[in-house]
């Protein structure tokens, strides 16, 4: 079983741009981490659910992890922070590291 | 111990107004579920971070789902999925029901 990983920075490009660039390496059984900054989150959400609903169907979200980049702002010169976002995409569900991972919005976090 | 739970729908409001309505739950002890669609998942993950980090400092991410919503396309009729995104805030280590919630963007997922 292969651990190999790949990484998809996720940017101004396309969105379907970045799902190819996620289908391939799972397509090889390779798991898969997105990562985003900023406004790109949105769009790293995205790539992430229209690989998993409609290129790897058997491809489950292993992890997500929030965080914050600390940087400059280029504009004025005051600390800015950025948020950023790391989805992990196993590329067969139940190779999963994690208990169960979460896939619906409809499967409460449990209580 | 209190298991009530507030929900915070992210829309286009300024960002501190939705970081206000998520640390009073939160310092009352209360669970707090931030819920965002297609461009204010960005903000939600903010919101999330600046919370954790400046407002209620004790507080963890307890659990974070993404999953899509289908719905129509005002403009063409076509139908036109959006995303979306669930951030479990809990009031303090240790309560929340995750094994160990994760919080930096360099805590590796396991491989």
């Amino acid at each position: 079983m292969s651990e190999e990983s790949a990484t998809v920075l996720i940017g101004i490009k396309p969105t379907m741009n970045y799902v190819l660039a996620t289908t391939m390496p799972l397509n090889e059984r390779k798991k898969v981490v997105l990562k985003a900054r900023g406004r790109a989150i949105s769009k790293a959400v995205d790539v992430a659910e229209i690989v998993r609903r409609r290129f790897v169907q058997d491809a489950s979200i292993d992890a997500i992890i929030i965080g914050t980049e600390e940087g400059k702002s280029s504009m004025d010169g005051r600390p800015r922070n950025v948020s950023t976002i790391e989805i992990t995409i196993t590329p067969k569900k139940g190779e999963a590291a994690k208990p169960k991972p979460k896939e619906k919005p409809s499967a409460k976090p449990a209580e």
